[in-house]
C-alpha cells in the first residue's frame, strides 16, 4: 500500500525509448529521464536500461522514495503474473517483466499494455478526468486505445479490450497489418496515411508532384509530408487530409454508438502535431451518431502528450496495488 | 428487496405485443401471457393492456406473488426516473411508464431498455451465462445488442450504449435509418437484406426471377424471401444470404477487436429463423480478430429464443432492486 504521499514509479517502456519517471498521487512528473531502448540488446540488455532509467529519475527526486512502479510496454501483458506474452517490436515472447524487474530493483512492479497505461493516464489525470463512460484514441503510425465504462476500464476477456484501431471501417477494404482487411488502423494509421498518399500519387503523378517534391521520391513520402503539404495548400495532400477526418470521424461514430461514451479523447503522435484534427473531427462527427448519443458526446484533444504513458503507468500501478482492484497483479 | 424464493414480473412491450411473464429466480418462465400492442390506442390504452397482461399471468400462477416487475421497453429509457424518453414504435415522448404502471398495479416497477432487457437474460440465463465479458447481438429487422465487461453490463453515458447495429461496416456506404451510412445494420437488418436484394434484383432481372416468383413483385422481396431462396439452392438469394455471412462476421471482428469478449451470442428473429447463421458467421469471423482476441473467443446461438426479454426485464429488475445496483431505479 502507498503511502498518500508517496510518489509512484512510472515507465513507458516501447521498441526505440524508455521514458521514466517520478509521478506523485495527483499526476504530476516530479522528474523524467529517457534513453534508447535498443532492443537488439536483448531483454536483460532491456532491462539494464529501464534499471537505468529508473535510477537516473530516483537520483533527481528527493524524499520520500517510491516503493511501486508501473510499466506500460507495446504488448500483450499477463497482469495478473506480470509476464509479457508478445511484444514486436522488442522481439519478446513470455518474458518475466514483472517479477525480474521486482526482484532487480526492489520494488512492487505492475505490468500493463503501454497503451492501456495513457488511457488510463488521460482518465485519471488528463482530459478525460471526472468521466465515467470514456473513449481514449491515440493516433500514431498504430491507432489503439481504452475504453471506460461505468467509471471502469474495459479489459476484456484475455486482457487485450481496447484495440480501437482495428473496429472495422470499410468490411474487405484495405488491407491491415493485423489478420484482416478494412480497420479502422488501415486508412487513418500513420502508415497507412503514406500508403494512401503513395497510391494517389501513382493514380496521379501530375497531381503527387508536389509531395514527391517534399519527400524526394514518391516511395518515401510519408505521412508528416501530407501534413506539411495540407498546411502549403497542395491539392492532393488536402484530398488525403481531408480523406482521413472523414475515416476517423466515420469510425468513432461507429464506437460511440457502440459504448456510449460522455467524451472522446483524441492523442498520440498524430494528434500532437496536427492538433486540428481534433476540432475537425468533431465537426464531422457530432451530427452522425445516434442522437441520444451524440447529445452526450464531445470531442476533445488528449491533455497529457508524451507522458500519458508514464503517467497512467504509475496511477494504474497506484489504482492495482490500492487492493480494490479486482485481480492482484502485484508481483 | 425480493425474497430469494419470490418470483419477479417480467414484461416486454414492443410495438406490436406484448409479452408477460412471472419468473422465478433461476429464470425460469412459470406463467405467461401476451397480446396486441395496439400502440394507437396512446400511453393510458396500452398501459391498460400491459395490466391486463400482467393480471392474466399473476391469474395463472400460484403463490408467492411477485412484488417487482421488470419492464423492457422498445425505446430511450431514463432507468433513474422510469420515464420512456422516446418510443418510436409506440410513439411516445416522455411517458411516465414506471411511476404511472408501479400506481397502477401496485408493485415496484423498473423499467429498461427492451434489447438491454434481452441482453441481461441471455447474459444472466442463456447462452452468456458465467461469462464476465460478452457481447450480445440481436439481428432483427433492426439490429441492437449489449455489452457486458467485467461483470457489468456496459450502460453508457446517457444509458444508450449497445447500439451495435449502428457501429460501421462501410465507410461512406448504404443510407441507414439513423443519421448515418454505412452502419451495420443498414447492411445485415432485416429491412436492409430485404434492400440489398431488391436492388441486386433491379440489376439483374433474370438471376432475380427466382425471386420475384417467390415474392409475387420485386419491390415485395423480404429477408424471408432471400432465406427461402438461399434454402431452395436460387443463386441471388445465395449470394445475398452468403453477404450477408461476410458483412456480419467483419462487423462482428470490429467489435471483438474493441472489447475482446469470451463469447458473442447471436439472437433475435433472424437467428431464431436462420440458425444456419450462427456456424456460418463463426467459420467467417474466428481467424480475423487479432490473435490474442481470437483465442479468447467463441460464438454461440442465443438460449432464450423470444422468452429473453421477459426473462431478461425481469432479472434486470431483481438485480436492479437488490441494492448492489449503482443507481436508484426503484419508482
Amino acid at each position: 500500500m502507498q503511502r498518500p504521499d508517496q510518489p509512484t514509479l512510472g515507465v513507458d517502456l516501447g521498441g526505440t525509448k524508455i521514458l521514466a519517471g517520478v509521478v506523485s498521487e495527483d499526476g504530476a512528473v516530479l522528474s523524467s529521464h529517457r534513453r534508447e531502448t535498443q532492443a537488439d540488446r536483448g531483454f536483460n540488455g532491456v532491462l539494464n536500461a529501464v534499471a537505468e532509467a529508473v535510477d537516473a529519475c530516483l537520483q533527481a527526486h528527493d524524499a520520500p522514495r517510491p516503493d511501486l512502479l508501473g510499466i506500460g510496454v507495446a504488448g500483450q501483458v499477463d497482469d495478473v503474473t506480470g509476464t509479457v506474452r508478445f511484444a514486436p517490436n522488442l522481439d519478446w515472447h513470455d518474458e518475466p517483466l514483472g517479477t525480474t524487474l521486482a526482484e532487480r530493483l526492489g520494488l512492487d512492479v505492475v505490468v500493463v499494455n503501454d497503451v492501456r497505461a495513457a488511457s488510463w493516464g488521460e482518465w485519471k489525470h488528463g482530459a478525460g478526468r471526472g468521466v465515467a463512460d470514456l473513449v481514449v484514441v491515440f493516433l500514431g503510425t498504430g491507432v489503439g486505445g481504452g475504453v471506460v465504462s461505468g467509471g471502469a476500464l474495459v479489459e476484456g476477456c484475455s486482457n487485450a479490450a481496447g484495440e480501437l484501431g482495428h473496429t472495422m471501417l470499410v468490411a474487405g477494404g484495405r488491407r491491415c497489418r493485423c489478420p484482416n482487411r478494412g480497420c479502422l488502423e488501415a486508412y487513418v494509421g500513420g502508415w497507412a496515411v503514406a500508403e494512401r498518399a503513395r497510391e494517389a500519387i501513382a493514380a496521379d503523378p501530375e497531381a503527387g508532384a508536389g509531395l514527391v517534391e517534399r519527400a524526394g521520391a514518391a516511395d518515401t513520402v510519408t505521412g508528416e509530408h501530407v501534413t506539411d503539404g495540407w498546411r502549403a495548400g497542395d491539392p492532393l495532400a488536402t484530398r488525403i487530409h481531408e480523406e482521413t477526418v472523414s475515416y476517423l470521424a466515420a469510425g468513432l461514430v461507429g464506437i460511440a454508438n457502440a459504448v456510449n461514451p460522455c467524451r472522446i479523447v483524441l492523442g498520440g503522435g498524430v494528434i500532437e502535431s496536427v492538433p486540428e484534427l481534433v476540432d475537425a473531427v468533431r465537426g464531422a462527427l457530432l451530427d452522425r451518431p445516434l442522437a441520444v448519443v451524440a447529445d452526450a458526446l464531445d470531442v476533445v484533444r488528449a491533455a497529457l502528450g508524451s507522458q500519458a504513458g508514464v503517467i497512467g503507468a504509475a496511477s494504474y500501478a497506484r489504482h492495482r496495488s490500492d487492493g480494490t482492484a479486482g485481480r492482484d497483479v502485484r508481483v
